[in-house]
């Protein structure tokens, strides 16, 4: 009956074993400072710190069977080289080849595919636009219409490049259907001085077509001719693929997922116009090199699967339902939201890629916020609380500004830092006492994910290792990532509910749906 | 051995029964139009829509016969009149009232109380100190500098109002002890039409102190005296409270927590200044007609019992390890971050008042963030995911800034109610199919707190919901909801760190911390 094989692997009953006695963080005879030093993988730039996990060498080797019995590299490289990996065997699914990584194939050892050739041509057309543009001297402003995965990623990777921003030029993005957005962003821009892009793979998304609307009302009503303003990132052949209504159109495809497309020309156009093609292209250079450390199959060397297999370690043997990602660095603030989304829509799934229902836990509960502020809000559950939760951090040695001061002995990056590591020793030693409200249980798992400095290339490289553990953790599941057939049945009653509202308006109700009327009556 | 009170209620017994067949919510016979216009409770404007939770008449008498048990109108009676509420029985600890009610109870049926008397006095100070600036006509901006409870309600707030914001008065937040926080603010500021507020209840918060140093230099650099800008809500008697050096004291008392703060002076001095006064009044009315509504005995008349009751339904009963927080309004998008340190940290407890371990779990993890946005994130995995997330959505009948178009055949806030119904009912019925990936399990529980529109007043019944809602958690489970002990260890190693940190600079290590090094070693 039961045909999924994640739990059936020989490496996952020896993990379900080990899991009845894991690594004891609260014995300070064995959480020691070689322990510290030993336990450390490196990519890219990047070191994994994970001496504060529940894990010793037994386990360890477990995870790196598991790893192997799942074929996860082997997967890895079948993605990467453009084998159809979007779809649902035995069963009428997206049949899609994965290709993000080929968006930013272009530096050593590439993979020659017409995928990057494809792609490549655009990165030509945006250098030979953003010159244009600086030519021209006219736009200072840039609006971004998208939402999901067309927003997310580019939000939050210009929050963790602003430092580096050009003299004048800034972002706003516009994406929920709330009117209140793109309000907010039409009241705080210069329409004249206005960039407007516009990006939907379907060129058909709801949220996006009607903030359009709003949007290019606004320039007409301002004596501009939107067309002269609005550029569309979008699918050939789309309703947006149109140069009629739009001064450039830029393309994606079908086998770039909108949660993982933030590399391609989906963030390309803000990244370029914000900080200059140049920082673009060493953000491609940097996601690029995760991408080849993906396939090494020495998991200290490749960072994602590392984290992957903790992340599967702690949730499907320890049972910790949620993780929650912290990075310690402001400019990060919005990564979590971001990794919330490429991990939740990719795994939060409930059958394998043979369409059998899944006898385990897949996608864990993802969320956090930066610190240190998360310290002065959630973090007394996370110590105190009932509900153990395995943490992510992230933080760099050096700050982005590199504008700092000492105070009472330390500069507040070292103050940042210190934090840093107090956090993840606190959680994993706690602290016995004889007072019930100030002992602390201890063995709270966390591991660091350490960078020097948040630069385009690092970011590259993070934001490829977060697509990069996503897609292995799914490996190991045996899910199809790739697709998101969960959100298909919120816009058939969406559609219902506004044809309510447009049939009342007109006040004749030509198909009646007395569940929607019900909330209707409530409403009003 | 086990001596905890909640799980040995009579009607906890009953209830654990009752959640071994919960009501199906797939069932078209059962979830009807009449069940969704019944099952509504309502307080101050607001209504909560729950006929899509997994309750029937009987466990929705249980949870009536919960409530009495566990004596919560009559613990909320003693908290808002004053009683120590602060404490664990039997152990040196707080034994502090618990008042955030006392500072806004000016209106009907006040308690008389003398902290009433020193809030309506701060009030009064309040009062005249805008008049003086809008007199003095200098000051367009303000940085508050504070964290945790001193800036994520506030922070909150400001989004939320920011549609009635007095002409060109905006707002910064530096909290994070990362130096890029406190450039950013300064970067995009103009300091000399600049006020300051520094908020610690303490006067030495570490991330506070540093930033308020960082700025005072910057006003120094900019031949500005920081005693002419810089205002500081604080304690009496604590560092801060020094009118040499702050042109303004503001106090606040340790009857009232950090995180339930935000309606205090914490709060007030920003909304006053970038709202006006009678904005603040307002935003005070609404919390206090939701203070009182709080001791109404009859769920279905008071709005954060009933929310608290579903949400222990939910936890306890049915198993669900988190909710997700999602309003269906981008002005509250910040809210669930709030609503998050308000529940995590009250309730992340692992003791019962009296010093007994729990044998339940306390705190759901609450995460969220708003919609429509997040139907394009995370919604997939709530939808076909294997973990079932209740969710409290929260909406408003009309939008913010009223600027809205047709567009297809609805306006852009029809479109957002329609989402937030489908999706309501989408997450309860499911959908069955042939086709395993598009099939939806449903019963997925979930319920709409729902509002005419976003103001200064229905914004403070809100904020008062929230801070209820986790109140009465906290007495159902008899957990002290109002101290913070958890966060302590963290701050002791964070100590040690810097110390070596600082050490470390003038070369000569008196403590060794080999645990430390270990880390700072990796580091460099």
């Amino acid at each position: 009956m039961i045909m999924t094989a994640f739990f059936h692997y020989k490496s996952t009953k020896r993990l379900r074993l080990l899991a009845e006695n894991p690594f004891d963080l609260t014995n300070k005879d064995t959480l020691t400072p070689e322990r510290i030093k030993k336990l450390v993988a490196g990519s890219c730039g990047f070191k994994l710190l994970f001496g504060t996990e529940r894990v010793d060498e037994n386990i360890l080797k477990g995870l790196e069977d598991l790893a192997q019995e799942a074929k996860v590299i082997e997967k890895m490289k079948k993605m990467q080289s453009g084998e159809v990996m979007n779809q649902i065997i035995g069963f009428k699914s997206e049949n899609r080849a994965v290709l993000h990584t080929a968006v930013r194939d272009f530096f050593d050892n590439p993979n020659h595919s017409k995928e990057t050739k494809l792609a490549k041509a655009e990165v030509d057309k945006l250098q030979n636009f953003i010159e244009e543009i600086d030519r021209e001297n006219k736009f200072e402003e840039m609006i971004v219409v998208g939402i999901g995965g067309s927003e997310l990623g580019s939000r939050a990777n210009y929050l963790a490049l602003k430092h580096i921003r050009k003299e004048g030029r800034h972002v706003h993005f516009v994406s929920n259907v709330d009117p209140d957005d793109a309000v907010q962003a039409i009241n705080s821009s210069d329409l004249k001085k206005c960039l407007v892009v516009v990006v939907s793979k379907s060129g058909t998304t709801l949220e996006t077509a009607t903030n359009e609307y709003i949007l290019r009302n606004k320039f007409k009503e301002a004596g501009l001719n939107p067309n002269d303003h609005f550029i569309s990132v979008t699918g050939k052949g789309s309703f947006m693929d149109d140069p009629g209504i739009y001064r450039n159109v830029f393309y994606i495809w079908d086998w770039v997922g909108g949660r993982f497309s933030c590399s391609s020309m989906v963030g390309a156009v803000m990244i370029a116009f914000t900080f200059g093609f140049d920082v673009y292209m060493e953000f491609l250079r940097g996601a690029n090199a995760m991408d080849k450390a993906a396939l090494n199959p020495d998991m200290y060397k490749n960072l994602p699967l590392m984290a992957a297999l903790l992340a599967v370690w702690n949730h499907n043997f320890l049972g910790y339902p949620t993780y929650a990602i912290v990075p310690y660095s402001q400019a990060l603030q919005k990564i979590p939201a971001h990794v919330q989304q490429v991990e939740m829509e990719s795994n939060g799934k409930g059958i394998d890629r043979h369409g059998h229902r899944l006898d385990f836990q897949s996608c864990p509960i993802v969320w956090g916020s930066a610190a240190t502020n998360a310290q002065h809000s959630f973090f007394q559950l996370l110590h105190q609380g009932t509900e153990i939760v395995p943490i992510e951090f992230i933080a760099f040695k050096e700050s982005c500004y590199k504008q700092d001061i000492e105070y009472k002995g330390t500069t507040s990056q070292e103050k940042l830092i210190s934090n840093l590591f107090a956090q993840c020793l606190a959680f994993a030693s706690g602290k016995k006492s004889d007072h019930p409200n100030k002992t602390f249980l201890g063995n709270r798992p966390s591991h660091i994910i350490l960078g020097k400095s948040l630069s385009p290339y690092s970011l590259g490289v993070l934001v490829a290792f977060f697509e990069h553990k996503t897609a292995f953790q799914g490996f190991i599941w045996d899910i199809n990532s790739f697709d998101q057939e969960g959100v298909q049945l919120g816009k058939v009653l969406a559609a219902k509910f506004q044809k309510l509202f447009s049939e009342k308006r007109s006040g004749e109700i030509k198909e009646p749906y007395p569940l929607g009327e019900a909330f209707l009556d409530i409403l009003n």
